[in-house]
């Protein structure tokens, strides 16, 4: 047998014995247990820090939901699970999974309500300016490219971040809230228990794991199923190499200790299939506060390669993969006010030309750029990548600045999208597409809603939803 | 068990027994069945079209080569083991196979000699001027990026590219004299047999395959292991839509009937790992003759993305996988010249604002595109994208015209890259890296010595390569 895998015949006794066994205490993980004991299971959850929290507790805390749930319509905005899906279908990369969109959309509302009876707390009021978590308490934020072309033409615009009512990083909020809720529906937590096997009966079914506890070994048996819930692997330096080696480049990688791939390598120790390994979200967030959005990003070559208003997911996936990490914001003494994150400023100059040199640019490339934009933006209009209106402003007032976006001086924050395939009902398929018995997936262990493009808050808002239908699907049993 | 897979307690009775089955009877196929045999193994050959040849007799004929072959010498060029090894290491994707590659261009020398001893003949003479198959009879072409930036600073360019002694197309004729070689060599050729399973002992361990030879099954023992050599995917347009749905737009997929992904998925059904399976080769052949690479290429933004001069397999890359297929070669009177493959003009303007304005690029944008480029055209740089003096020419004499390079209207070029992990032992390997028992795999049906970015002559070159390492190692025996 492969490493991370053992037949049960080896295993002479079980420690615990339990209907449904969650690996990994992050959102996901909490989302699998408090369903899988709602729907009358007994439940243990073995998580290998010594509490609850994951990566989960280090983010922002966005949940992207959508089809007028209440929080939206206490806000005043109107939106479908139609124009929700429409967005998710042409916004999440090149391949999407549409049956899992089209569920996640389908019981977007429904979830939001179970989020707020976990007992998170929201703030009925629409934050603008920011694309991920607001400064404020407020609930609700646009998070995603929802607003600029193409997708404003594809679905109708709506805010779609929904966020704990805790100023900044409202994580740990949604996470102090998700693990008692776990505690009080009666799962037993096991922490510092860190799973190295799956345990599979002779027709390959999952039945169980055996965990590693300082330095011995637990065995949990499962009669209902084992669910994955460890995260992604953006800090297993070996697989980054092999997938993603640009993400290595990133100065920030979102991960709690956790995020090692571990989880991925069980399931695919287990005859489980892999899709979107290469695939990762890379913030780049140099347009926060909005008005930034009014620079031009240009790249190497003193062109610019996307619309600046866009979500920052998109300027950092566009950055790193496709212009090797090698960008510049420009902007000019008007439009120019302090970035939130990217704050070094790699040249400034009384002039294009100067500016052009002091970045080593080729020699009349960004003038010439430059020269394109200003004709256009004088007329309110970006006919090169069609930036809204309200950010159009020839660059003219010196003197001139370049925001440094290069991987070396700025903030590029990454974690990774891949992981094992999943069906709708969070099962764990092989290569053949045929569900493996017994095992379950959710969160950033399996490839979720995110195909490759991300808008922030699709990897919580995934992570809880199919924890959820893992947890259900595994309390009915085998 | 999966379909595609069957137990060894299921066979009841074995139609052939052998040492080695190769399954698929293209380059790869040939040469590890002529190796298996050379090694005294018993081969059986399991080919589901009447006769041999697949998509390599429909192919240019190409083998990527070097180190110093005896015709690259003939002809004049130096070449080492180590500029070929950095050549490729820098060229062939952003995550290349060391091992492999290092292995490759260790056996380069003696792999040539081999292909001679098999009775294919090279005129020792040098084409300059064409980056795959030239239209004479003579043996040796530069066929990939090596002359220009950044593999000219990075290793001695030399030309590689090995070419049969026919005009045009040599596949037809590089697989007549491998395919009489597999004859000669005493293989047991069987045609019209389809491979639809394989087949594993308790041990997983894999033993033979079952065929469908016009509708009624045959088994094939395979007492060493068995070879699959079927070719890529790229006929399959599920796969596609799965891995590379810009592929589907491409005019050409360069195909036999067989490149349906069969092996692939048999091998996954064996429990095989895949690798690359979003990559392809991508040829946009707009710059032959040469002379067309004074052109200067632009996307629909009006803006340069590439040197023009480079191989065209990164043109088509580029252009499909970058630039969504969107892309027009801008020419004025001076440099335009009847391209081989691409003919259609998109536009014609006396002017460059009419040229930008005929093809619905962003005003001004191909005017200022074109400025800096002539600016500095003129002096015989190009420091955008740093194309070679040679092909640098201001584009200033009217009429201008633009060639179609957009999917709709220009040949891309398409075959798949990604397939089964192998080792450098043609050994097919697990997801955990573990061989599989008694499987090997060659050509496009496994990953090679290309991770994405492709030179002219690197898929028959590593399939005949590594074909001939497979079936050596078969022959030994479990």
């Amino acid at each position: 047998m492969p490493s991370g895998l053992r037949s049960e015949r080896e295993i002479s006794n079980w420690d615990l014995s339990t209907d449904v066994c969650v690996v990994g205490l992050g959102a996901a993980g909490a989302a699998a247990a408090i369903d899988a004991r709602g729907a009358g299971a007994d439940v243990v959850v073995l998580e290998r820090a010594s509490g609850g929290g994951g990566t989960s507790a280090l983010s922002g805390g966005v949940l992207y939901l959508g089809g007028g749930t209440s929080l939206q319509t206490a806000c005043g905005f109107e939106d479908s699970e139609e124009d929700m899906y429409r967005y998710l279908m042409a916004s999440v990369g090149a391949v999407p999974d549409e049956p899992k969109i089209r569920r996640y959309c389908e019981g977007s509302v429904e979830h939001f309500e179970w989020v707020k009876a976990q007992g998170v707390p929201y703030k009925e009021t629409y934050y603008e300016g920011i694309s991920g978590e607001p400064p404020t308490d407020d609930g609700l934020v646009f998070s995603g490219a929802e607003q600029t072309k193409p997708f404003c033409e594809i679905a109708r615009p709506a805010p779609r971040g929904h966020v704990g009512m805790h100023p900044h990083q409202t994580g740990p909020l949604l996470m102090k809230h998700l693990c008692a809720s776990t505690e009080r529906s009666g799962a037993c937590v096991e922490g510092d228990h860190r799973v190295t096997a799956l345990v599979v009966d002779d027709d390959a079914a999952v039945v169980g794991v055996v965990a590693e506890q300082f330095g011995s070994e637990r065995t949990v048996r499962a009669r209902g199923g084992v669910v994955l819930t460890t995260g992604g692997f953006v800090l297993n330096d070996e697989m980054l190499r092999q997938y993603i080696p640009r993400a290595l480049d990133c100065k920030l990688r979102v991960a709690g200790d956790g995020d090692d791939g571990s989880g991925i390598r069980l399931g695919v120790a287990a005859g489980a299939a892999t899709l979107h390994m290469e695939k990762a979200s890379i913030s780049l967030p140099v347009t926060q506060p909005w008005g930034l959005k009014r620079g031009v990003m240009v790249n190497r070559h003193g062109q610019r390669f996307i619309n600046e208003d866009t979500y920052y997911g998109r300027l950092g996936e566009r950055a790193l993969f496709h212009e090797g990490g090698r960008a510049w914001l420009i902007v000019d003494d008007e439009v120019f006010q302090e970035p939130d994150y990217c704050k070094e400023v790699a040249a400034v100059g009384e002039s294009l030309a100067e500016l052009e040199r002091e970045l080593s640019l080729p020699p009349g490339s960004l003038e010439a750029t430059l020269g394109v934009y200003n004709r256009h933006a004088a007329n309110g209009e970006d006919p090169v990548f069609e930036k809204q209106g309200k950010y159009l402003k020839p660059l003219t007032t010196p003197p001139y600045g370049a925001i440094d976006c290069t991987t070396e001086n700025c903030l590029y924050a990454a974690f990774t999208l891949g992981g094992l395939v999943t069906d709708v009902e969070a099962r764990v398929l092989d290569p053949e597409g045929a569900a493996i018995p017994g095992l379950f997936a959710a969160g950033r262990s399996s490839a979720g809603v995110c195909a490759g493009d991300y808008s922030s808050g699709l990897s919580l808002g995934d992570a809880t939803f199919f924890g959820r239908v893992a947890g259900r699907l595994a309390a009915r049993g085998r």
